[in-house]
């Protein structure tokens, strides 16, 4: 069993954004030299997310209205008794649970094995400051 | 270590609908001849979901109607924006965010390690046409 | 490729709760000798989950609210045609759906690879019964 382990760095200006990751995954998958296996893409904050889905503006704009319906952002902690302790947060930490933590993808013959519209992205609701994502390949 | 991979096809006549797999991935996991490892599932389309639950008719109807308050049906532009770009299944999008695009199970003793009431489904949220699931097995 | 298989066992009081599990998996990886691989850890029933998240009781304080306001806990089978069968469960296989039914976490240097604020949780939302949480661990 070989495996590859690698982390992406991310700072986004805005408290609510989405990056695609595709390419950098693929980068890591040949860089690893796996041929066959699975890869783990997750986020390592948990105020962020790791999910798979469309590359579209329109969408993200979705998304953003839609998860703002859900989990409000709110700052005091009349709604989120998360925010009494000093954190203005409380609504990343729905909004994560919302999209998820990691993604599993299948590798074959080199590539990960996606259907036509995949694409993986970075969600990002508290952001303006650094965070990681982990990328984990094992397989052969 | 071993691998396997299958693809499931599905076209359902309704937009929206549920479909038990557990019997079409325990047959892939006997063709596999894997024992020991991890097997994963997962829609390869972005309206669609794969996901562990209930195989009862009544929750069933319980997740649309919860999934059409969360995410509803509006083939106009005025609620999503991604339907702008000529689609109408916004709410798709959104609806297989809940539901999840995958998920992972162990394999112990050449069979599926699960709980009493554990059942594969998948989920779909804009069907009229084809798609697909992969299956991915690894281990020994 | 060595694998191993542990499960957890809880018996919670109250219908809704949360419990850290970390220090249990951190256990079971060691135990294994497993240095570098993938660790799956799932709920066994489909009325709870496992997640990740922070371990902060403001927090769950918040998510226990947001998940009643998402899938109000109702015994009666007029919101929840699930209930009609002689349950009165219904909406904890919902509130599953919106937390998960599993991780994935990357295993390095005999570790779980693992962000500053990244806790195991089991949830549950039907309690007052045994159930189980799988863990298996696949690597080298």
């Amino acid at each position: 069993m070989k495996s590859h382990r690698a982390t992406l760095t991310f700072h986004l200006d805005d408290r609510l954004g989405f990056r695609n990751i595709t390419h950098a995954v693929e980068h890591e998958l040949v860089t690893s030299g796996i041929r066959d296996g699975l890869c783990l893409v997750n986020a390592m904050h948990i105020t962020a997310s790791v999910f798979i889905n469309d590359d579209e503006p329109g969408l993200h704009h979705d998304f953003e209205k839609w998860l703002e319906w859900l989990a409000p952002y709110d700052p005091s902690s009349a709604r989120y008794e998360h925010n009494k302790a000093g954190e203005d947060n409380g609504d990343a930490h729905l909004k994560r649970q919302i999209m998820g933590r990691e993604v599993v993808i299948a590798v074959t013959n080199g590539s990960l094995d996606f259907g036509p519209w995949e694409q993986i992205f970075y969600g990002e609701f508290d952001g303006r400051r650094e965070k990681r994502v982990l990328i984990k390949i094992i397989g052969e």
